[in-house]
């Protein structure tokens, strides 16, 4: 393994310095961000951001924005006082202690209920994640109004991308990484697992970078062929902002800098992050 | 959101400066290991990347170590050769085209079968973690070798933690993340998802750090409390670290460095992490 990996190492170490120069990432969190609000233009808010932390925009960067901005700007927020729950929100609601009509957003967002027992919502949305309350959240949000996912998480991605790019001169339709390229923006939103405690922050929509790195076919220093080697890169990568975006922070968005794709996909959408029913043992 | 994060921020802005300065974590990988072989001081090893790297080691860094370097310094390895196949480990190869012998290590690894389909083993460890073939790998180590996980992961990252702190002067009983503690160590490896294409990083093990950060209780700036707001943050580090570790790379160590635990709990363990069944709705 090591001397393959280092011969694979980009950097070429200079006589005396370390055999394998350590490789560096950088997450930046941005802040200043003012409250979004329905209608606003969250690219030129996140333009204006990046553009005060001095930190400029380039092609191998990867921006990850939290999706409850994206939802706030596009307006995908209902007021609970106009809603009229159901009789199933209403049985639900009542053996949860929760409110009715939140519970009666949390169905109409669902495609179908993958489990409901104890007031734990798991459902599949519109986008075919599988997450509590179908993505339905109270959280950062006027009292009286609950969040929802954003209609399409990878368009709302494309867009940004689409304004970034503009504004820092870096072309959308370029190849991923290059110079001169608009670099890779991912949706983010916080989702419970099956099996461990805790959530974690995963990709809700991609843009302009490939989400999974695929070792398939490659081989590893003892030739052994990694089979099952398909790494989830934008969910590593949204994980990873977590880390400096948290939950009550002003820090919205983060910039993720040096990271290196391991595998040379095309870009590629959230879609591709969806397992594919049949193949899911766990709906 | 804005002011209250603004006030939490640990740097205050100087004038002219943006209002909220941007926060950065910085996650290095480091390379130089040596094939690692039973027996070997691992700790000694990762003390010799950790220096030979230049970056010392402080006391708010977490070092996210992969798990097969672990194993193998534990000899955690099961030459197939040995191995006499069950009959079901026989009749699953038979359907799957796979090898018998491998196949009958995860089934002795596994604690319980979650889902057995198509060729795929979906097993529950000993340490309580669901995972494909019950974590009994063929990458990355010599042909006919399998590789399992270490025995007690949390243990295997405690040991490294003291090595690494008595190396480089720095206390494991010290309180977290105050000068002169040894740093957090997570033991890693990349577990499959339900509902999820592609493997990420997870903690299997857990050393002088919180896994969890728990926002419960907690207020947004909206006044609403967090209340399914427990992150999976040793989670989340791991997937951070895989970004520059990677499968075929020579850098099985990320040291992460600028890491601020949101949340203010004692160390845990990567049991912390592990869902209690009688809690779980996808056993």
């Amino acid at each position: 393994m090591t001397s393959q990996g280092a011969l694979a190492s980009p950097a070429a170490a200079p006589a005396g310095a370390p055999a394998v120069s350590p490789a560096e990432l950088r997450i930046y969190g941005l802040g200043g961000l003012p409250e979004v609000r329905p209608g606003d233009d969250l690219g030129a808010l996140i333009g204006d951001a990046i553009a005060a932390s001095g930190l400029g925009l380039e092609a191998t960067d990867v921006l990850v924005v939290t999706h409850k901005i994206v939802s706030k700007a596009e307006g995908r927020l209902v007021e609970l006082a106009g809603v009229e729950p159901s009789v199933l929100a209403e049985r639900v609601a009542r053996e949860a202690g929760k409110d009715a009509r939140q519970i009666e957003v949390v169905l109409r967002e669902a495609r179908r209920i993958s489990r409901m027992e104890r007031g734990i919502i798991i459902a599949e949305t519109s986008h075919g994640f599988v997450c509590a309350n179908a993505g339905v959240d109270a959280s950062n949000v006027a009292e009286g109004v609950v969040c929802l996912l954003p209609v399409d998480p990878d368009a709302s991605a494309a867009r940004l991308r689409a304004v970034l790019g503009a504004r820092f001169g870096l072309d959308p339709a370029g190849a991923p990484g290059a110079p001169g390229t608009a670099p890779g923006v991912i949706v983010s939103d916080s989702f419970g697992r099956a099996w461990r405690n805790g959530i974690v922050n995963v990709a809700i929509g991609v843009a302009g970078m490939a989400p999974l790195a695929d070792y398939r076919g490659q081989h590893d220093a003892a030739g052994y062929e990694l089979r099952a080697s398909v790494l989830a890169v934008a969910d590593e990568l949204a994980s990873a902002a977590e880390l400096v975006t948290h939950k009550l922070e002003a820090r919205p968005v983060a910039l993720v800098r040096g990271y290196v794709p391991p595998t040379d996909l095309p870009p590629g959408t959230a879609r591709d992050l969806v397992m594919d029913p049949t193949r899911d043992l766990y709906r």
